[in-house]
This record gives C-alpha cells, sequence and structure tokens, in this order.
C-alpha cells in the first residue's frame, strides 16, 4: 500500500504539523503502508514546462513517479488567496491528466479562518476530480489558531484526523478491492 | 491610465495570441492607456516564499509592483488541469490580500474543449474577488481551434476581443470616477 | 429608481429582517427609490413550468413583470442544503435567461454558520451572473445569532447593512450612467 | 436493494428519457433492484414550509421516505439558469441534513450546451456532497440534441449510461459492504 502525503507549501508550519499527525497515525494503524512525504520546503520544483513526467530527473523526477505509483493521495496545505498554493497547483500541472486514476486521495486544510471551510471543496476538489482522484467525501479543516507553535492544541483536531485516517483507509481499502474485482472480470 | 497584461503560462502561445491582440487593440482606441506585459515565457519569477511584495528585488518586483500600481489587469491565460496554472496562481501568491482593490479585472481564457467554459467563473473569478478586483462581467472564452500557427482564425474572436476592451474600458472608467467620487466624499 | 428587494424564503424570519433594515435605510438616503418587496410568505408562486413570464397573471404576473423592471435588486435569503432555498431558485426559473441584464443586484444572505461564508460566492453568484446581473462585489454575509427575536442585536451588521447601500447605488448609478452613455453613442 | 430515481423538472423530457433508459438497463443488470421513481411531472410537491419530512402524508410523505430509505439515488435533471431547477432543490429542502448519509447518488444531466458541463461539478455536487451522499465520481452529461423525439439518437450516449449503471453498482456494492463492516467493528 504505497501513501504519498504532500505538504502544500513551502512556508508556515501547520501544514506540515497536521500531516506529521497523519503519517504517525497511518504508521501506528498500517503496518502494510509506505508512506513518502514531498514537501516544497525541502524539494524545490521548477515550474512546469510542458515536459511528460517521465522526463524529469534526479529528486523532482523520482517525486513524481512516487506520486503517479502510489494508491492513496494525503494532499496537506494551507489556503493562499482563496485557492490552493501556486507551488501546489504547480506539481499537479506536471503531471497527466488523468493522473489519479484509480487513486484515493483525502485533503487536511490549514486555513486563517472559518470562512474558508468551502475553499477546499469548491477549489481543490473539482482540480482533484478532474485528475481522477476518488476523494474522502469529509476533509479536515484546521483553523489557525488550532496550531501553536508546531503543535495541535485542540484535542478535536486530533480526533478527526483520526477519523480521516479511518474513512482514508476505508475507501481506499474499498477501491483497491473494487479494481482488483474490475480486472478479474476484464480477465474472463 | 496604467494596465498590466498578464499571459499566465510559460508554455503554449494561445493565451499570448489573444493577449497581443488585445494589446494592439487597447492601443488603437486608447492613446492615453500605458501598457505593460508580464510573460512567464519572458520573466520566471521564484515561488512564493512569503515575503511582502516590496521585498523583491530587480525585474521580479518591478513586476510586482507595476501590478500594485496598475488601473487595470488583462488576465491572459490558458487552462491547465481545470483551473489556473501554477505559474499564475504563484504570482497572486506573492502579492497582498487586497492587492486588486480599486482595480478592474478582465480575463481571456483559452482551453481546449468548450467544457471548461465555466472554469474562468468558478476557479479564477473567486481569487480574483477575494484578491477585490472589480471584474468585467463577461470574459472572453477560446477554444484552441480558434488560433491556428499564432493566428486568430475565427472572426468571432475578434469580435469579441474588440467588445471585450469597450467593456474593459467602460468599467475601468466608471470605476475611476467612482473612486474620485468617494475620496472627494471623504474630504468633506 | 426601481429597487426589487426580494426575501427568499417563505418561513424563517432573519433575511426579512435584514431586508426590512435595508430597505429602511434605502429610504432614509434616497428619496428617488421605488422599493417593492417579493416576500414569499406574502405571495405563493407556482412552479416554473416553461411558460414565459408575461404569460403569468394576477399578482405572480405583476411580481415577475417588476423584477423585469427594476434597476436593481436586493436579494435577501437564508442558505437550506448548502445553496440557495428552492423557492428562490423556482422564481429565477420563471424569468428568461438574460432577465437580469443592465441590472445592479446585490445579496444579503443568512446562515446557520461562518462556515457558509463562500456559498453565496459560489452557488448564488454564478446563477446572477448567468441571468446577467451586475454583482455588488461585497455581500452581507449574517450568522443566526446576529438577529434574536426578530431584531439586529450585532452594530456591526447595522453598519456593513448601511455600507451595502451605499455600495449597492454607487454601482447602481454607475450602470445606469454608462448604460446612457451606450445609449447616446448608438443613436450617432 | 432500494433505488429511487428522480427526474428534476416538471417540464421538458429529455431528462426523463435518460432516465428511463438508465431504470431500464437497471432492471437488465440487477434483478435485486427495486426502483422507485419520483417525476415532478407526475407529482407535485409543495414548497419546503420547514416542517420535518416525517409531517408530510399523502404521496408526498410516500416519495419522501421512500428517498430517506433508499440505498442509492439517481438524480436525472436538465439545467435551468445555470444550475438545478427550483423543483429539484426544493425537494432537498424539505429533508433533513444529512438525509443522503450512507447512501450512493449519481447524476444524469441534460442541458442545452456543452458550455455547462461543469454546472453539475459546481452546483449540484456540493449540494448533495453537503447532504452526505457518496457520489458516483463520474456524471454523465447530455446535451440537448442526443436526444430528439424522446428517444436517444447518440449511441455513445447509451454507452455511458450503461458504463454509469454499473459504476453505480459498484459503488453501491461497495459501500454496502464498508457500511457493513463498520456495523461490524462496532459491536464489537
Amino acid at each position: 500500500m504505497k501513501i504519498v502525503a504532500i505538504i502544500g507549501s513551502a512556508f508556515g508550519s501547520k501544514s506540515r504539523v497536521a500531516v506529521n499527525y497523519t503519517i504517525n497515525k497511518i504508521k501506528e494503524v498500517r503496518a502494510d503502508a509506505e508512506v513518502e512525504i514531498i514537501d516544497f520546503s525541502d524539494l524545490q520544483f521548477p515550474f512546469a514546462d510542458g515536459r511528460e513526467y517521465l522526463q524529469y530527473e534526479g529528486e523532482v523526477g523520482q517525486a513524481l513517479k512516487k506520486m503517479m505509483e502510489a494508491d492513496g493521495l494525503i494532499i496537506g496545505t494551507p489556503i493562499f488567496q482563496a485557492s490552493m498554493p501556486g507551488t501546489l497547483k504547480n506539481l499537479f500541472d506536471m503531471l497527466p491528466v488523468n493522473a489519479f486514476r484509480n487513486k484515493v486521495a483525502g485533503m487536511i486544510v490549514t486555513a486563517g479562518s472559518e470562512k474558508h471551510f468551502l475553499i477546499p471543496e469548491q477549489q481543490i476538489r473539482p482540480v482533484l476530480s478532474y485528475m481522477k482522484a476518488n476523494l474522502v467525501p469529509n476533509y479536515v479543516f484546521i483553523t489557525d489558531k488550532d496550531i501553536i507553535r508546531q503543535e495541535i492544541k485542540n484535542p478535536d483536531i486530533e480526533f478527526r484526523l483520526d477519523r480521516f485516517v479511518d474513512d482514508f483507509f476505508l475507501l481506499l481499502d474499498t477501491y483497491q478491492t473494487m479494481i482488483q474485482q474490475k480486472e478479474a472480470a476484464y480477465d474472463f
């Protein structure tokens, strides 16, 4: 079971804190999960230039290949200017149109205000859907006041991240089963 | 009257063709307009890193300052992965939240399919609105088949770009008047 | 100057309270404004059945005609199931596609939670834009706790409704001027 | 396996044609499916008035109860004024907030133009998601020219409706299994 977790901004640390908590939870409950992290503060991507993803080399090429091979994606991101950061959108631009077909994707979003609650639904979900991801219906929305000095201060957030991990794997296991059934059906 | 025209992608040429046509039209009808072009294929921006826009130097700093000083913005962009390109979103991320207050903005969008017609409305407009732009209600939506070998092949597109220029300046002139009236009112 | 104010739900009173406050403010600042109210708790519309709006008779026909003749529309509505009420959408369905061309429209929205803040932007604005309304960029968003026993309890809401009236008339006066200029231009 | 198919408009016949084709296909491939149809041209609903759904009597009360008890919903609807018809939204307004929890829902949408392709994604999906439906990722989008004199004229539409039925039941069967697993887990 290959999981890629993306931290969608090169600056700020709240999404990283939430994603790291989630990864630890995943390791706790799913021994069979291999988790890779793509963190824009560690790895700088170039701007998309129309190349196929397989033409990228080095660490960038590796990261894109891991995304394409993943069974599940966890996208942790802040909201900038009422949408996802340009860094995150640029990463999506480097991938093919149907890059997320047969993958399950879940969103963990940090924002300055409750008023931004629907931005993941309206801005990020359509892009992931277009790329054919199967989305976990609920996302975890965290306002900035819940993470202070790189620690989650609200136990309700931990509870929601735990439940998100459950929902993520329930959907992931479901789609894996569905894909296997479909493939078996095509063999006859 | 300061206009900045942005060509929202570093590759592909259809948005550039449409924006260049529009700029020529502007020069024809409005002698008082100074038009600057921001073209990602000429000028590579860094990824936003949380800095204030005034802290950027060189050509990048100049471009950001010109955007902030503009009266009107023309945003020409292709659609990538069902939204604006990461390059364009990244440029917006470098600017303050209310960067487009008191500015008029218009969109010229090129896309592969009619099915993407609502993407400017649903994905780009909310970001520009959040940044406080006053948007020209109609946008020009151009499908790829209308621009061939860097030429507009459909006279209806030219007609719509011409009308877009009219609508853009009608709104721009009106807002200028409104702003002056507001400022005059505050003086008393 | 003809204004039609719509109260978008037949039950609940918070939108009515906000709209009534707004109408009183309008009467205070604009002696030239004639304001009509369409209130679904007073007047029951039938479901749209494909007829032209001019074919409706009686009070319903009168109300549709007043909407078509209005210079400005104030749409006060609660949020039901993450969008506008069916009553309000049904009223729009009874009108032609371009019913709101050359009209200015503003939204006053009441909702149970701050999390619904973007619903007017994402669900109601696209419908009004499609019908060609020129929208006041900002809308007034009111959470239920600010209106208690049919009284506005938060002075900030009154301040925002007052400012909304200013913005509404500034845009309305602007478009009236623009329309007159356009019409004058076509005469030559 | 209880399925409710909704035909979202009282007038026009294209959605009905598409839904009827789909129901016939369902009966062909799934002997265990009981399909009920809610057709606004047969059954007139009142406007929502804040009542609980259980307080409605007669045919309307029956229809609401059937929706609440369904395992799967097929929502066939035209697009009116860039969104769903008021009749359909009003039906949703009569149901509780979480009415579609644990249900699978799929959309079949007829529209006048390819330009409306994203309206189901942007206007209808958020409402169904808010009501907790698990949505079939792809929807069938049919332009008016594909259905003439109440017949589907484009074999590609039939192919897509057939595939939609497959996708619908794959998701429905999978969710049924998931729900049973969850319930079993809570018993220990």
